[in-house]
């Protein structure tokens, strides 16, 4: 059963887990091995608590923590009670969303068995953001996408921001990172994908002729600006492009990934 | 000719246009009557010099102003050539893109002559965020939307903000405001077009079966959460959905709208 603790000093060591959180979740050696982490606000805590990540504690203002009262009820973990200012001054910002989770990492789950049990992914290479990172995960979730696929250069979708940005999507959507850059996109073909690679080559077919809701399907996605690799493109079954009027630089990739995710007809 | 004129203090007048910029794009009583346009990076400096609004001058590092150089020949305005401390103490916050310009604003475009012009447009409704409303303006340029009716609710394109998040693209999608919401919707119909507009409401179309991609179409967009007024939903033609997965609450309101853009087939 959850045990509420009120917290009057924003010194109190017991909330340790959420101090000066805007550098301690780029910090690899916080509790829980490469950061910890973190949910802000009601409805990414209850993300978090449907996730597979062992909840650690609570810390949020009385309202929140009673918003949430039926979710916590069975959790046998603490959740501190404290007024907006000590919070503000334990995070070192003010938070506008009044309620904070974190958690430990959880084991990293195996690309074979995220490919074996999905019919649609993306697939990321060098998506560094954590904003566009997070955006991608929720455009994922959004549109029926089965998981993630981490490639190389691509950050940690665990990062507090790309959480945030993702409204807790990354805590739902199953990612897995591959071991080899692009070798390990075979993996995908073993299991029947189709690889797609999303980039605005001349000799890529249009996305709407591309009937990637056909069958199983990989979009492979790079970032804004430099795009895909020539190895990854290389490695892919066909070249995809979307559209673009003239004098437009490119998509943001959240964005170009969420037309992609909309045409593979998952939802 | 464009005269060079080296801005050796911070407290020199000739910059006033670029004083303190965090907070003068929001006070209407800025020279220009409503605020003045601002672009901030080679690239946004680039589009506003294509663009109607007329410039009154830029301030910038002597290698961005180099690099404008040619662009900057034929206009009879100063650039204001400093070094990036004098810039940052100038416009009150670090600049990493290294050059401004500012422009007054132009006559504002009437809606009959941008509807009678166009083949598809976007039609906004509460969308008061002004990085939602650049990124909007962004894809509608990318995706080949040729241009933006704003409706009730809808804050100002030309705010330096929406500016920077639209990579300039604000600046040449052509907008117009509608005078009376959701009554003007009227004009669009009397010229031709299909209004449809976008929420998740069960008795609308899927996307994919909507066929925006034929004849005159506006597409109508609410702001994320509420989502469009149902006064501005009985004025359209028929109601479209991008299906979602469950569980999600909804996409953001320029990813969705870039979705309906690339099924409108401009690009």
């Amino acid at each position: 059963m959850v045990q509420l603790v009120e917290v009057s000093g924003a010194e109190d060591p017991r909330v340790d887990d959420f101090r000066d959180l805007s550098t301690a979740d780029r910090r690899p050696d916080r509790p829980g091995g490469r950061g910890l982490v973190i949910a802000e606000g009601v409805v990414v805590v209850e993300r978090l608590l449907d996730s597979p990540y062992p909840v650690r504690s609570l810390l949020g203002v009385r309202r929140r923590i009673d918003a949430l009262a039926d979710r916590l009820a069975p959790l046998d973990v603490p959740a501190y009670v404290a007024d907006a200012d000590v919070m503000a001054r334990v995070v070192g910002f003010h938070l506008n969303r009044g309620v904070l989770a974190v958690a430990d990492r959880a084991p990293e789950v195996e690309p074979e068995r995220l490919i074996a049990s999905a019919r649609r992914l993306a697939v990321l290479e060098g998506v560094g953001d954590h904003e566009n990172l997070g955006a991608l995960f929720r455009n994922a979730a959004a549109l029926g996408v089965d998981g993630v696929l981490l490639g190389e250069g691509c950050s940690d979708p665990l990062y507090r921001r790309s959480i945030r940005v993702s409204m807790g999507h990354v805590l739902r959507v199953p990612f897995a990172r591959l071991g080899s850059w692009p070798e390990d996109l075979e993996l995908l073909r073993d299991n029947g994908f189709r690889v797609a690679a999303l980039t605005p080559r001349a000799d890529s077919v249009a996305l709407r002729d591309a009937r990637l809701d056909e069958g199983r399907v990989a979009v492979l996605l790079g970032s804004e600006g430099p795009g895909l690799t020539e190895r990854a493109i290389a490695e892919a079954d066909l070249a995809v492009r979307i559209p673009m009027a003239g004098g437009v630089d490119s998509l943001n990739v959240a964005t170009a990934g969420a037309i992609a995710f909309h045409a593979m007809g998952g939802a």
